[in-house]
């Protein structure tokens, strides 16, 4: 597996290419050989057609194989039938061509294992060739710059050239596409690659390479599946470091699998969940719609670094400024009134009807006296208190606008803080809105709530700091005791065997002793301490209150007696083939709040951890969350600070605290256990973890083995 | 107050005039007056203008007044500064007009009391003629059916003429009007009102006049302040037995105020959630977006009765199927597969690479052989699990379309279920849209997302249940106790004498003894019998535990001794100038789940009740349920069920489940209390109500009174 993503400089052959060769290139108009010379019209590097059944195409001179061009083209569009593909490739390695776009399907996406090593060995031989791929199975890509279309899609050659700041990436070409479609109504992008099966080059390399390439500010993604989430680390490190805000749109979250799980761990922290921490991992900025994916990405293409966490609003309609605030309201971003000084400029520029306030209503005067308008966002974009101005557009009036266009681009340029109009009218592209979509400084949002997502988004995004290095918290020889625990173990671990993988990595845990009759476990209840815990004893049953294998708060001899039996005699019941080992003997814990932490591999995303809080909140509430692994410790103590019921925690209702930063220590070590062992183990709970204010416990704990 | 809204009959001559005179007309380009003719060139009816100063306007003649008119006109448009509105209304309701629009704002949204004073007046004097008043401070409406734009908009002019099904209502003229837009795109509406003032017609008489109005199927509404809550009650009662769904966008949701409440039921259930439960019991779709309500209503308009609850995909776009699996999964609509008959048709239709599934997809195919498309479709329509059609629309392609709008056009013809297209491509008027918008039986959504929460509303809203005929459920002397006890209560209500009015609703309360001193006490605890719980007795003391005047589990002599002088001094500490009447002693509650059961009286919405689980379940996480008040024991139930911690109720980890019909018939109880009680009570905290498997008892109650 390849963890690094590809580096601009290792794609600039297949994405910049000085010279490109057609190969299937067509003269029948609708073929898809004939729409990319179409598409490739404009493109202002050697363009050779190949296809030995034409002399010419068009004015082009036509050739009859790569071999037979006048150059070694840089990248070679590859337009034939499945069958054609592999001698075409096996063609350009050989002479040394760069990149290749595969536009034909039925390899890795269909069931035929042949064709499936077919792609196989396609790939292999152009990476042996240093021949980046893109495809098969795919749209190609356009770079705008080149004003080249590498795609049989027959809109390119007919869409206005518009060159914006946002590149967009997507597997699905049609998806992708139709987010780029954008520039028909005048917001243009610099990109759009659709990375198809991706048998070489994936959406991670994307966005690695549009990280690296000028004339890309930000990155919209639109992402199936995970592909290699340590290339997707990688590239959205990349894309960090590069100043690049990468927003990602996750298709197929479906949570069907999430039942499947043996643990806690698995129903509380799904597929989803361990996507949205690789994502937070990766510093991208997720949205839940398609059609917020392109707007996002252009407010963040401008947005900078806020330089002040309130929104001052400017707005001609009351109702539109109503809803602004109840946007603000809804997304947590603060709306401060005027500073002082502030309220006093406005109160000068503001008639008497109007609002001097936040928002800000100058009122119809702006049609008499169009000055006042951008004197009011001059008034607030001077108060340090706002680090973005929000201007609604309502009705839309045939001639109106240009005016107030030609206002916000002068404020965009003497402010470094982000201007965002939003519109209002359901005449969705009304008079006026190509010339909003195609301001360069300011952004055009079609929805008030997807306007305060951004910004709440940004703000946030701003506020996130970046992972920390971890230093290692457990023993130099945690591993290895682990190791000879999951050997001893075989299929499944039991509580007793599942705690001490924990003690290996430093997690404290409630002693426990083992009986093998009702005599041993009174003698172990005695030297506990009364009242005692008893526990069934099997490494077979994972879930003990369910098999009545669990009895708590016993105060004497004879109940101790009574329990073991009935204990004994419910597991039996319960799971008859179970190797019954005894049972466990415990003191009774002293009361605390019950966490729960857990962790898992997730097939996609890798090793990850949970946090949640134990019964209703977690259980019927969800409440959890969920981070790669490992995690340090203050990022697990910021994992415990975003749980809705911290406050449990923090002393509800006059109880005590719990101690945080031992509970975060225990996160934080249970997740390097699963960091470590990830090949071996599957799931780890521990539920529960009572947490005082002296410290954690872990009560009760289970650990599941990888399938074999 | 008026609580009746007017009827379609009330408001004909207003709003489907057969004569139309406009006060103030002008031939100065760009003045209301000028507009306003403007907006009547299409007018089938007779159109007046008035005004002395000319003798014609383009080819009309001009009347110098009202009077001098060959006929007296329905309605008159009064187009004139706000200091000549009285007077041409004197006039008019002098002469009989029906009705009259006023655009002058000026009056009662403005600080000056005269001007209020003058709205009033000119309200009363139409009122007394039987003159309907729109405005003032109102952009008008406008009226498909005649072409008539009684309205200073200088859009309406120039907007194609397109009539649809829905009725646009707003406060807000700019926002309506940006809604009725839509036209402008391709999408119809049959009447755009905006209510500014609502001075006299607000906008339940608006929905209630399109409740009665052939052109209109559904109505969108845009609504600031709640107005009359009776009314729009009225409204939403006429526009449900009419069959035509009102879908409405609140604006102005902010909680501010929420904050200021004096009990608990304030800070849980607020002033939105008292809106939300007015427009259930309205019978209201609400949508959080504006830009969700158009496409909603008109989704709305044609859906007619769910015919099965499952929705079918057919997507030519994989990216786009699986987008639509996503959203019905996040909205919570089944997408299950096709029975064994359909997935055989499918199967002979989709191609092997195809997926001959829910989502279907019938590949590129469906270029060759257009058919096949169509085939699908029917063989999902004929399927009886699916009540309604998605079919997303990918990539914008100049020439496309057209032939698949017929196909649909033809399914919508011979189906009875709704058929939702999707334009996922970000060019939003790209080719074709608007004959999608155009299509009379299918609905065009701009985003997935919003077209799965319609279909999941349209599914929920029918199996909602009209509000049931309530019987009363307290004695007939009920509300007479009650008055007695807070005639004699003064300012506020301490535990006993809340208690005393719940136990006249019959709400069941945990019996106390009043003690004035240590030995009083005692002797209480030993009648109540141990263990007993301490409470100290003051009206002026509405949170005992924060004033440290509540002791628990006592269980001994001298345990309830010292608790007694603790209580006492705790509380004078607490509130120095509160009258202690000494300490209350109830026996120990057994055990049970925790309710808080809340009402009061919004000051918009009127009467209401909540109910939520304590502890964290309502207070972190707010899980609570609001309705008007009263509701009837079935009722009460059903708000029950919709708590997300009901589980706790219904046996959660083998506990035994609680009462839940006596939890139930306490709410109810309470909220016929507050609904009887509403002129003297504010508020009503029971906190808490235990909830066990033998009944329910309240463990302490707080009634608080009406401010004089």
């Amino acid at each position: 597996m390849r963890h690094r993503a590809y580096s601009r400089a290792e794609l600039a052959r297949l994405v910049e290419p000085r010279s490109i060769a057609v190969v299937g290139a067509s003269a029948r108009e609708g073929a898809f050989g004939a729409r990319v010379l179409e598409n490739l019209a404009h493109y202002s590097g050697e363009l050779y057609p190949v296809n030995d059944r034409y002399p010419r195409i068009g004015l082009l001179e036509c050739y009859p194989s790569l071999k037979a061009l006048p150059q070694r083209p840089d990248c070679v569009v590859i337009a034939v039938p499945r069958e054609g593909v592999e001698p075409v490739i096996d063609e350009a390695a050989a002479l040394g061509v760069g990149g290749a776009v595969v536009f034909s399907s039925g390899f890795g996406e269909v069931r035929a294992a042949e064709w499936h090593a077919t792609q196989a060995r396609i790939v292999r031989r152009a990476r042996a060739a240093g021949l980046r791929m893109l495809g098969p199975n795919c749209m190609g890509f356009v770079n705008q710059s080149l004003r080249a279309g590498l795609t049989f899609i027959p809109e390119y050659a007919r869409m206005p050239h518009r060159a914006g700041p946002v590149g967009i990436v997507s597997q699905s070409g049609a998806l992708g596409y139709a987010v780029a479609q954008a520039a028909e109504r005048g917001a243009g992008f610099s990109h759009f690659f659709s990375a198809g099966n991706s048998a070489d080059v994936d959406v991670a390399d994307l966005v690695s390479y549009l990280a690296e390439a000028p004339e890309c500010r930000s990155i919209a993604l639109v992402l199936e599946g995970i592909g290699n989430a340590q290339r997707l680390l990688d590239s959205g490190d990349r894309a960090w470091r590069a100043g690049k805000p990468v927003v990602v749109y996750k298709i197929a979250t479906g949570e069907a699998g999430a039942a499947a799980a043996r643990s806690h761990t698995g129903s509380i922290a799904g597929s989803q969940a361990a996507n949205r921490a690789l994502f937070e991992r990766c510093g991208f900025v997720q949205v839940g719609e398609l059609e917020a994916l392109f707007e996002t990405a252009r407010f963040f293409a401008r947005a900078g670094r806020p330089l002040g966490s309130g929104v001052a609003v400017v707005s001609g309609s009351g109702g539109a400024g109503v809803i602004a605030a109840d946007m603000a309201e809804r997304h947590g971003v603060p709306m401060p009134q005027p500073r002082a000084h502030t309220l006093e400029k406005l109160r000068g520029i503001v008639p008497e009807f109007g609002a001097a306030r936040n928002p800000c209503d100058p009122t119809g005067q702006v049609l008499n006296n169009p000055e006042s308008f951008k004197q009011c966002c001059t008034a607030l974009l001077d108060d340090d208190q706002y680090g973005a101005l929000v201007i609604p557009l309502g009705v839309a009036l045939r001639g109106a606008g240009a005016e107030r266009v030609v206002q916000i681009r002068e404020l965009a340029a003497q402010y470094d803080k982000p201007i965002c109009t939003v519109w209002i009218s359901e005449w969705l592209q009304g008079p006026g809105s190509a010339d909003y979509e195609d301001e360069p400084k300011a952004t055009l949002f079609r929805s008030m709530d997807r306007c305060f997502a951004a910004i709440a988004a940004w703000q946030m995004r701003s506020r996130q700091v970046l992972a920390e290095t971890r230093s290692r918290l457990s023993p130099p020889d945690a591993l290895q005791r682990t190791h000879a625990i999951l050997d001893a173990a075989g299929e499944a671990l039991g509580e007793r065997e599942s705690k001490r993988i924990l003690a290996a990595y430093g997690v404290p845990a409630i002693e426990e002793r083992v009986s093998r009759n009702a005599d041993e476990a009174v003698r172990a209840a005695r030297e506990a301490g009364y009242p005692v815990v008893l526990k069934i004893d099997s490494a077979q049953i994972l879930h003990k209150t369910e098999a009545g294998g669990v009895r708590l708060d016993l105060g004497n001899d004879a109940a101790v007696r009574r329990a073991f039996e009935e204990i004994v005699a419910s597991a039996r019941d319960y799971a008859p083939q179970a190797e019954i080992r005894g049972v466990l003997v415990q003191p009774m814990a002293a009361r605390g709040v019950e966490a729960i932490v857990g962790a898992r591999v997730d097939p996609q995303v890798g090793p990850i951890v949970v946090v949640g809080l134990g019964g209703v909140m977690v259980e019927l509430l969800g409440d959890a969350v969920t981070a790669l692994a490992p995690v340090s410790p203050s990022e697990a103590r910021e994992m415990i600070n975003r749980l809705r019921g911290r406050v449990l925690l923090e002393g509800f209702r006059g109880a005590r605290p719990a101690d945080l930063e031992a509970f975060a220590l225990a996160v934080a070590r249970i997740s390097e256990l699963i960091a470590d062992g990830a090949d071996r183990i599957a799931e780890i709970d521990v539920n529960p973890l009572v947490c005082r204010p002296d410290g954690v416990q872990a009560l009760d704990a289970l650990v599941v083995k990888q399938k074999d």
